[in-house]
């Protein structure tokens, strides 16, 4: 945890912003895997840690504006619970830790919820993406599960979120911790893989370095040769000499902040030309698409650059064609980079994704689009100094999306088919750093993960 | 999967068991870690992986034995899925996988199920441990969500439970496939650990292992100096010489078949003459317990045998005092072995754990204990040639007990607690391994690993 203060502070800027009623905070439960007893590891809410930082299952808080009272919810252990699972903190010390005073029993929360509806006082809750955080809101509140989130405050989504949003220096610390990680993962990773290997052999040797270096994985690991793949989760092929590898993965530190790195890389250890010709288009518009952010612009004007940036160097190479910026425009360059540049990061990998993107990344001034590719950009708005995000532009040669276009004779004005067809079996490169918004401009957080061709393909030769 | 007749023919078996109405089985789906679209590794529901063997989110299934008739309900992938995950299967081509002809949208399961209400069939289902699946009970079936449980079919349970207790040579190739993946889990961590290590650093490295070779743990980890803590799930202890660690651990294979192996051993690679007497008392008991069990006989007096052959080895060494049978009868014994002998082991690391033990682990003529120790045998009924299951007795010092019993001056006569507070610091010891029950006795399955203290120390000595 962090110091109390932090605790105390974070839900007192909350207090000011929302003046009246009470405010629910389910923590999260045990995750069963197969049977009720087996569960997953455990992860508590973000939003929960966030203001109280107890990382156990079974807490609920709240926050009662009206009398100014913060009360966490839980049961202490019995002699049972303490045979199985050794000594453990009472809930009074737990409260304490966060600096809350007053601690109830679970089931004192249906009283005081029940109580809070007599009042007539308004209970606002964030979105729940646990089933059940969602019957538990069905038992408190009377709202139906299917209906759980259409009762979400908006008013306490978008003062947290504009809260979370900016990142303290502790926080950015921790997240350079996650990226020390990553860092040990990413370069791990290029001196383990070796031709005749399975993808599986190094996804689980670096799963496990974020299990002994922090609290484990912050998403399921992104590693194959099928690096035209974005969201890859199978790890049975084969690695042989001549492929490209795409490493997307990712830690969460003990307080649960995230990393969130993507390098690729030849098995071999070196790059075939047509390889670096791509490697480094995406290296290019990784390092002018970091070096356009600083506050005050949009997020959404830093992807199309990006876009611009992979249109011009795929034009370069004649697989595209036409004037670039109409290109973009169009979306045409989507059949290569059919996702957004980056997102937050924070608590959560994709950083408060469970508040509904739009609900932060997008408002009135900035919509999100509906063109194949940058609607899926999570983060479109200004940015601001100490906001934490993702730069991860790619291009990828996705053979069914390629057919699906030529078929439909799609963007034939700007894509060159014919060329494109040369590059089928290609894969693809994406490359992924973390970077904080300065005062004037970004600054890539943790210690440099090896991205220039020469220095991956130096580390990617020194086999261990 | 197994071949396609495999899975044909457990349905077969099935449909005899129950002859008419409708089965439902509900797949399991992604499990939200900390936003709906960052999951835990996605784990296949057991029956459905019995019956059906697709390991693929949001699935269903049913068997219509009225009409004798099977289907697969789930929705194929959209192009813009496999722009994300890459080419995926048809649900037609998953469906004849395991030899089902029809199949439907997921959406058409609820038709179904409203159409087999109008023509007043029976819908059997198990008892669900996801709150998703309960979910999807309450809307298919219209049960309120807390009674989700209460309505599941007995007769289906039974039936079952009966066919999935004796396991098929394909299932016991499986199974030692999985303690391959623990040979490897449990020699690595004897050979890895080291003094100034910390817990954390030698459970990741295994769980790594387990993913790379099979298809991750099958239970989080228990790796502990403080050995006398039966399920510890945190890892944040510094390992020193003189130290007793329990490696508790097992891995799933692809097809999702579990081990379950616990070795103590040295940090330093050298057991202490105190620690030395402990283990060879609870190595005895485990050999002592294997030789005990063949068809017919009851696992309830496998886990006394257990009882009485610690009793006798803690007698010789001054702490339990009296007549053996008299004290394991009163439960005396259960302060140094608190759990039960062993539990059933397939799909599932405790087998069928969520059908309800109570439904395929006692019956009228076995009834469940409410002593304390006891009373956590997950076992009892009498064997049968081919079941699995594994044999893990204990002895543990745990100090918040013995202060409890002390001071309630439970079982004077028979302990002695002068002898025991030397103790006090001991930690515990565990071995398990994982048995099937042979046509006149029992085999240990899989690969040896290591147990006898000489070949623990040799391990544990050759560091790597
Ligand atoms: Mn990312
Ligand atoms: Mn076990």
């Amino acid at each position: 945890m962090f110091k109390t203060k932090t605790y105390v502070q974070r839900r007192e800027e909350l207090k000011k912003k929302i003046k009246s009623g009470v405010i629910l905070f389910l923590g999260n439960s045990e995750a069963p895997m197969n049977y009720a007893a087996n569960t997953y590891h455990f992860r508590q809410d973000s939003t929960f840690l966030y203001y109280f930082g107890i990382d156990r299952p079974d807490l609920a808080a709240i926050i009662d504006l009206d009398e100014n009272k913060e009360i966490i919810f839980g049961d202490d252990f019995t002699i049972d619970d303490i045979v199985w699972m050794g000594p453990q903190k009472s809930i009074k010390q737990e409260a304490s830790s966060c600096g809350v005073k007053h601690t109830a029993t679970f089931s004192d929360l249906e009283k005081f919820c029940e109580d809070a509806f007599k009042r007539g006082r308004r209970i606002h809750f964030v979105p729940q993406y646990r089933y059940d955080n969602i019957l538990k809101i069905h038992k408190l509140l009377g709202i139906a599960p299917k209906h759980s989130n259409d009762y979400a405050s908006t008013d306490l989504i978008k003062a947290i979120a504009e809260q979370r949003l900016v990142k303290s220096q502790e926080e950015i610390n921790e997240i350079e911790k996650a990226i020390e990680i990553a860092y040990e993962m990413q370069t791990t990773a290029m001196r383990f893989a070796k031709a005749g290997m399975y993808e599986k052999d190094v996804m689980g040797f670096i799963s496990g370095l974020a299990m002994s270096l922090g609290s484990g994985l912050s998403f399921p690991v992104i590693f194959s040769r099928r690096s035209e793949i974005l969201h890859n989760h199978s790890y049975g092929n084969k690695l042989k000499n001549g492929d490209l590898v795409v490493n997307d993965s990712g830690a969460e530190t003990t307080l649960h902040y995230a990393s969130d790195i993507t390098r690729t890389f030849p098995v071999s250890g070196k790059f075939t030309s047509m390889q670096k010709d791509i490697y480094e288009i995406v290296l290019i518009t990784q390092l002018v698409a970091i070096s356009e952010i600083k506050p005050n612009i949009t997020y959404h004007s830093v992807h199309l650059k990006a876009a611009e940036t992979i249109t011009e160097g795929l034009k370069a190479l004649g697989l595209i064609k036409g004037n670039t910026k109409d290109a973009v425009k169009a979306g045409a360059h989507a059949l290569f980079f059919p996702h957004g540049l980056g997102h937050l990061l924070g608590l959560d990998v994709h950083d408060m994704e469970n508040y509904g993107e739009n609900n932060f990344g997008y408002d009135e001034k900035h919509k999100r689009s509906t063109q194949f590719g940058l609607k899926y950009l999570r983060y479109a708005k200004p940015l601001k100094e100490n906001v934490v995000l993702t730069v991860e532009p790619g291009i990828y040669f996705i053979p069914a999306l390629i057919e699906q276009w030529q078929k439909e004779k799609k963007h034939v004005d700007f894509i060159n088919y014919e060329k494109v067809n040369e590059y089928k079996n290609f894969g693809g490169v994406r490359i992924e750093d973390d970077v904080v918004v300065t005062k004037n401009g970004a600054r890539v957080l943790g210690k440099p993960i090896p991205k220039a061709v020469e220095d991956v393909e130096e580390i990617a030769s020194d086999k261990i």
